[in-house]
């Protein structure tokens, strides 16, 4: 079963990748590495959502977010890659916007690395960083960051 | 003397690698790189340092909360590389709890690479950041993410 | 036309590489990519840009304190390569002290992005991570690392 299957199965599917919110490209490939841009919870070019995780948001809204930006990172990867069946995740790097008392950082971007491994199996298995922002570009609840590997 | 050895003589022994936090691993490979996962101040299951550097932990805790992160950082690499004679630290990414009047992130994360010279020498000189972040997982102070090469 | 030349153009000139702020080096080489240390606005040994951005800073003086930064990075890859005509830049990471209701962070980090374009034309066209901070090491308004390949 291809990536793209696993997605359909999800009822997900691949949107058409982002496109850069500054002077800068969707990714770049060096050495047998794709550093991925970081990804908003975007949708058909709207931020989706907005706020703070601890304030205006609950871990199940961040947890969707989380899981948007990744959905978004996979399209830019399919681009890159041509498919997602050649494609591994090395690392993901999440930025939650939290308040200063919310500590749950690692179960909202769970809803990245879930999707991760529910598309590529194995090769969908990260590192990753978990840490909280005060405020995110455009006011988003989650960014995330991908390296992967050919 | 080997990385062990040079524990020993600073009274400190490496841990079990720690757990993942979520979905994800402690450490993946790739292109003779190493990433491991944001390690806390965890020792024995528990979080060892929690709270906001600037508000209820001075900086000579926070030196210590990043020298236990580092000291993990350590236990992931030691496993998966088998031995931590061979292994260079490349770049250090320190995250601290901080009040937005905090401006010592650099001597918090010096707890975390004087450790790595300490035990690998040479090999331990590494590229680093060091910033600020309203809350952490768990509510830890500290949270360091290492990229190592073999 | 030379990186250096085109920096002339600009009327902006190599500083000497700042010194590291803690107990690290300025960049580590490791397999083919460079990682620079993260790089506060600092000229002549001085931070030139502190405080808040959304509170005590506008986004015009965010661009120019990202701008300073990238100028201290292209001096750090200029030392490191003996020459920045044959550097491509892979990866910003561009960290913006930020009230909680700040969320230009991306027009902030175009600061450093306008500058590596200008400098290195199409070598300069990079990924690019930009996330909120509370606070950075010394009060920066801006912190920025890099990751360059040769």
């Amino acid at each position: 079963m291809t990536a793209v299957d696993r997605l359909s199965e999800l009822n997900l599917q691949l949107p058409p990748p982002p496109q850069p919110a500054g002077a800068y490209t969707r990714a770049v490939k060096s050495g047998g590495l794709i550093f991925v841009s970081g990804q908003l919870p975007i949708a058909d070019g709207k931020l989706q959502y907005a706020g703070t995780l601890g304030e205006d948001l609950d871990v199940e809204a961040g947890y969707a977010a989380a899981q948007l930006c990744a959905l978004n990172a996979l399209s830019v990867l399919n681009a890159e890659a041509e498919s997602l069946d050649h494609i591994t995740i090395v690392r993901l790097g999440g930025y939650v916007a939290s308040a200063s008392n919310f500590f749950d950082q690692a179960k909202v971007i769970n809803g990245a690395s879930d999707l991760m491994a529910e598309v590529l199996g194995g090769r969908g298995i990260h590192a990753r960083l978990a840490v909280g922002a005060p405020s995110l570009p455009l006011g988003a609840a989650v960014e995330l960051e991908v390296i992967a590997a050919l």
